[in-house]
């Protein structure tokens, strides 16, 4: 893929009102949506210092492992305005790298900010960070476009052997909330949209924060995408039974093997595609690869709290918020925010330079200097 | 297994103070738990008349298929105390057969009342079909108590192996809540339980009803073993991860080759546990086994109200209900109500005649009279 194939499938035909992340030409500050708030409002809040931003990393704010990445850089550079010493960027990058830990794209982009000021003097630290963020917020857009175009021509394939839309199957939300820019597993969707080839995304509800419920049907609404939700536990008669043409999710860590790191549930989905002979595809922005680790299961798995499990929040019948207890008092609940699909039940990898085999032979060969 | 095997895991040694459905000697109606106020209060309600049995099933007061079938039962011999006419018989059989699908129980039953009454005199038919009732309940009964002891070997033998717990994941409630008596899935863990044996249940939530974090870890509360929750889409992981030792689920219907169909989610877990060698074992009362369908694919799939997915009823934080709407308005769902489990990825069934493997050979060796 080219400029030309990012430039087909870019922003000028992107006509979704919203952004995950944005910064005023010159701001010393960054604007996010507080995800928390959707899909009922669109809640800007501004991240005034590094703090903040870890915050909204934490408490999940912000999102999605290319999103959570920027927002770090970003957070990085606030850190370093108050303080650019040697210590003051050291605690930064580990109070920041500290909010989560699945997602490598945090830590390989807290690495590069740090890497490209550390030989600095102080004094100049500051600008460079934001500069080196706002080029990973950059990346990360093309990034988007590049996976949207090669994913493109998988859908479109598909499109071409028969009538009627292309079945989607997705899981969480991978989309324009997860990024700076399309979205991963969306983008391929967004384009085929944008193209006029007929897509039906099945949206899976990914309990316990139903990402996939509050931010992928929001974002398949806005931008005018047939979609349709289910709960999780669906996943495997609607891929028997509804004529799925593919699954296709995100990642926030691919390991050297090409094992698939993501949202809880992504594992089950994976093997009754496999068992239904559907492939499955993985939206997969290069600083998502981690070729460190020889495999998935050394990831690490973020283990977050029980009480997102024992209830349900949403929206109230009279308006406001509520929370529904599903559970009796006391009960024990654990709560894995991530799994693992072994690279065997991927069918293939769409990265910003091509789709490749989950493996590690696949990888190497479209990111030679991550193998070496 | 005989009557001593029943005996050892009866109804002397269950401490649970609950009952699904009670009919007191003598009386013309029966008393169920309203399961929709679980896990926060037992309310009983009386069924006075064959509509309210009927909405009972339609409406999930009671659901599980040995309850719905008993209460179907039930449902039939109130019907004919109001008209036992022939055209009264059939539409009351009609009317209480139309409430659910899938569950093979209700018809059975109501097709086992119909039979009994049918060649007698008008007048005669009530008294014959509460007897009837009473019967299958009474069966159902000891049905769940044979399961129960045939499953509390599988589980000791694994007790056997190794210290600590066994851990077994189950999904929806195939408890005392879904039966007469002990639950099919749930009996050869209370049995296990109550025999000293250290068990370890793992409860998947089940949307979008949410049966198993409603009901199943209340029976577990309930009768103090000790339980885990989750949601349905971490199965995979914990499977992979957690050294669960099987899988044990109820079945709504099975087909004359051993196909298992339950609550949606029950094939995503059994597909989880083929791929980490984790056994599946289904309680399977006798009748849920229905030899006419070949397969299961020709088993009715129920569809349900998309209102069921697309928001979630609890407790409130200050008390009384509340539903936590998920997805924007207008969002489109589907909620299949069940899937199926193929044979193949079962690993027995647990019938009250003793545990078999899911093939049409298997079954028809413990039910002869099935396959003929």
């Amino acid at each position: 893929m080219g400029s030309n194939a990012v430039a087909d499938s870019g922003d000028a035909s992107d006509p979704a009102p919203y952004r995950a992340l944005t910064r005023a030409a010159g701001a010393r500050h960054v604007e996010v949506i507080d995800q928390r708030a959707l899909p009922d409002r669109v809640l800007a809040v501004r991240l005034d210092d590094a703090e903040m931003a870890a915050e909204a990393i934490r408490a999940m704010w912000v999102r999605g492992a290319p999103l959570i990445g920027a927002v770090g850089a970003y957070g990085f550079a606030l850190a370093l305005d108050r303080d650019p010493s040697d210590a003051g960027m050291e605690r930064a990058h580990a109070r920041l790298d500290a909010t989560r830990p699945t997602a490598i794209n945090l830590r390989w982009a807290l690495d590069r900010v740090r890497a490209a000021v550390a030989p600095l003097a102080p004094s100049g630290r500051a600008d460079r960070a934001w500069a080196e963020a706002d080029r990973i917020r950059d990346e990360d857009v093309a990034i988007n476009h590049a996976i949207g175009a090669h994913g493109l021509a998988i859908v479109e394939a598909i499109a071409a052997r028969r009538p009627g839309p292309v079945n989607v199957m997705t899981h969480c939300n991978a989309g324009a909330l997860a990024t700076c820019g399309w979205g991963t597993a969306t983008a391929p969707v967004f384009a085929a949209h944008a193209r006029g080839v007929p897509v039906h995304v099945w949206v899976s509800e990914t309990r316990p924060r139903l990402q996939g419920a509050n931010l992928t049907a929001w974002e398949m609404a806005q931008r005018g995408v047939p979609h349709t939700l289910f709960v999780d536990g669906a996943s495997g008669h609607l891929l028997r039974r509804e004529g799925i043409d593919l699954v296709l999710v995100g990642t926030d860590r691919v390991a050297r093997n090409g094992d698939v790191c993501n949202k809880i549930g992504t594992y089950d989905k994976a093997l009754a595609a496999h068992d239904n002979g559907v492939a499955v595809y993985v939206g997969l922005p290069s600083p998502t690869l981690d070729a460190s680790l020889p495999h998935g299961d050394a990831i690490p798995i973020e283990s977050r709290a029980a009480d997102e499990v024992l209830g349900v929040w949403g929206r109230a019948e009279g308006g406001g918020t509520t929370r529904a207890a599903i559970a009796p008092e006391g009960t024990r609940a654990v709560n894995p925010a991530f799994d693992v699909t072994p690279a065997r039940l991927v069918t293939g990898l769409i990265t910003e330079r091509g789709v490749t085999r989950a493996s590690a032979e696949g990888l190497a060969a479209l990111f030679p200097e991550r193998y070496r």
